[in-house]
């Protein structure tokens, strides 16, 4: 017995690690989206883990945010990242010079947030983030092309969705065509909860604020609106000539347009005056997509259209537009839905069995094979039953007998674990045949 | 003029962050040693950046070694992750009992070390590791399937290795036959670096540790065999009847056997008896890749067998082997040495120029040709020389030019940007052609 306190294994929570098998679909589904990225000609983007404190915090004017992990080493007040937004600003501010814009990045990485542990939250998560951003200006167009992204990647992901797309500037401006305008944020902030609080709240909550019951009436009702593109914009269009309004307006047709052009799917988005997105820096499209199958997932993807990328870091104007997909919440999701494909404990197309002296022929083969299928020796000093046991609860499709009559005849028994078939083959058929399955 | 105070951005010193094109690059060589790593039946695990500071820091008694980024979050002692092995230990002790075994996983992540920042030393890496884990046992066969990755690895990325192999049971057993069984460990931190300090200095710090000259001489001599297996195994077998040396000469034997089966290029490795690697944790097998055509990269790729992984976390005893390639260094090195693939700045295949008002027909073009290249409209309010000239210089193949004529006439303007010719084309014909030179 050791004499040494045996240190007891565990894992911080709120942290995901998913088991091999199951960490293959995670990375299947980071490489769709990947794909789905870069063939849009997004370019990756890799920013480090920590930065300057100054820098992620700089939007709280330095202050500590409870989720941020902050610490310090030698001289340095250093931050693990909490989004992939503020890294691409600090980026871009530094290299501004030398880019060439639109700058159309992806990056797929871990972001840390360490707060309360609950189910579905966690403390370290990869999100997927694409934007495009501009110099002094970026039109419209790179919306829409945002949009289709979203569109691209649950198709690629083979997730239905409908896309909840919004224009912040409507809510704006009608605000102030009401004669509201000073109140703006706070009446968001209740309009971004009718669907929690419920439009009784809503209206109360309104009126407690000083807004007369004729517009809080009026505000809700525009909220509500969610329908098709053409629909909801001539119900409204004619609201207010606000002119922040119809900008909003405007830009809505725009988008509208654009994503006909793009062919994406009609029946994939929607124009939702609801979505509101509380983050501030949002200053006109806005966009959730839901799971209209899994309405408990809530917002899969999100994003939208910022003014100024990098205002803390730079004077020159940043315009840009962005999605953002939380991978880990997803997955999680999906797996407790049973959604995922199918698990398969092990990638092994052939697992080769020695019996007796015959390991350097085992070997031999396996180099033979291993190039086209992925190959395995059972080397273990354990019983041919066990083995074959072993290999069945794998879930191992094809077994290859290699004994020591086989390293004479060069025949070898190959079986189909899953149909029970049993051949005698020569390495090149049994090449062809296990290929021939995969 | 803006009347916040600018914050400077920047980077924290040591943390390498690649321009987009270069990152194309670097994502390509992962994953090249992830295919290698898959295809030899190796399966992804995903450990978190984060771990509780006693599972990080079980082998130095909980003291945190400087280079450490350890810090306090709530109640918790946090530690980020400065290897890939220490959390393998971790999961493996946790999951034991529901883990088949051998337990083949790699990992490629940011590993996390604020040493001192200078050339070629970085604080966050990316480390790319595979490892064989068996429970109780492990056959030497393991050993050589890791070195028969090194090579594949290494052949994938078209980089000339050649791997330094050894086994510390030869010195190990050789300073017990010496009588000099007491002083192994100091004897070893010695030989380790004759290369460093030179064969004289060598022997003047082991005569100063009271071994004797004739002694010095023979561990000297025998540190530095170096050459084809089958020629140093004849040199060196019987030198000594010591268990441990015979150990360590059986096992080379074998590995050596198994590398010619599994048909890994001779060329390609030898073996060293000098090779000694620093780690206590390493009990046979030790090898460093090194590629002779640049000796300053120094070890590459490094690994070896270790009897027991998780001692700290569990009483079952783990045995396994395994190899780590730190690959930000090696990208780095690669690159000032001018060894990368072209940088090409951008992955755009055609880019699709709008004249007047075409956009709407641009996007539905860019939609028809995105599932196949990689297509991207320049939507920007500028020139058509400027946006030819930001074209040349971002080196995009071919350039679609739609004005309204092309709108009604279905033919576009086609321009290979590399010969300058030009061509009227359907869009299908377009494809073709781009796809063709791709």
């Amino acid at each position: 017995m050791s004499e040494k306190r045996l240190i007891t294994p565990r894992k911080l929570s709120g942290f995901m690690e998913l088991e091999p098998a199951k960490q293959i679909l995670f990375d299947k589904m980071v490489e769709k989206i990947k794909n789905v990225y870069s063939q849009s000609a997004f370019m990756p983007l890799d920013t480090p883990v920590l930065e300057y404190s100054e820098i992620l915090l700089a939007k709280s004017g330095g202050s500590i945010d409870k989720e941020v992990y902050a610490f310090k080493k030698g001289d340095n007040d250093i931050c693990m990242r909490y989004d992939l937004t503020v890294p691409l600003a600090r980026y871009v501010a530094m290299n501004v010079g030398s880019m060439s814009f639109p700058f159309k990045r992806y990056q797929i990485g871990k972001v840390f947030r360490g707060e309360k542990a609950q189910k579905g939250r966690f403390r370290e998560f990869v999100q997927c983030d694409a934007d495009i951003v501009g110099l002094d200006e970026l039109p419209i167009v790179a919306d829409a092309e945002c949009l289709s992204i979203v569109d691209k990647v649950f198709k690629a992901l083979g997730l239905k969705i409908l896309n909840h797309i919004s224009n912040r500037n409507i809510l704006f401006g009608y605000c102030e065509a009401l004669g509201e305008g000073e109140k703006t944020s706070d009446i968001l902030v209740v309009l971004d909860k009718i669907n929690k609080i419920g439009k009784e709240n809503a209206v109360k909550e309104l009126l407690e604020m000083g807004v007369s019951s004729e517009n809080s009436q009026k505000l809700i009702e525009i909220t509500l609106k969610c329908g098709k593109f053409d629909d909801i914009l001539s119900e409204i269009e004619n609201l207010s000539d606000n002119p922040t309004f119809q900008k909003g307006v405007g830009e809505l047709k725009e988008i509208s347009s654009y994503l006909k052009a793009l062919g994406v799917d009609e029946n994939c988005y929607v124009l939702d005056l609801g979505i509101i997105r509380g983050q501030n820096y949002y200053t006109g499209t806005v966009f959730e997509a839901m799971m209209p199958e899994h309405p408990e997932f809530l917002t899969v993807c999100g994003g939208g259209r910022y003014d100024n990328l990098a205002g803390y870091f730079t004077d020159k104007k940043l315009p840009g537009v962005g999605l953002s997909i939380g991978l880990t919440r997803l997955f999680d999701l999906m797996d407790s839905a049973g959604m995922l494909e199918e698990v398969k404990p092990t990638n092994i197309d052939l697992q080769i069995i020695p019996m007796g002296d015959t390991l350097n022929e085992c070997l031999s083969l396996k180099s033979y094979f291993g190039g086209t299928i992925v190959c395995d020796i059972n080397y273990e000093n354990r019983s041919f039953k066990s083995k074959m046991k072993e290999a069945n609860k794998k879930q191992i499709p094809f077994i290859l007998i290699v004994g020591e009559n086989e390293v004479t005849s060069k025949l070898y028994s190959l079986k189909n674990m899953i149909t029970g078939e049993q051949y005698t083959l020569s390495k090149e058929d049994c090449l062809k045949m296990v290929e021939g399955k995969r």
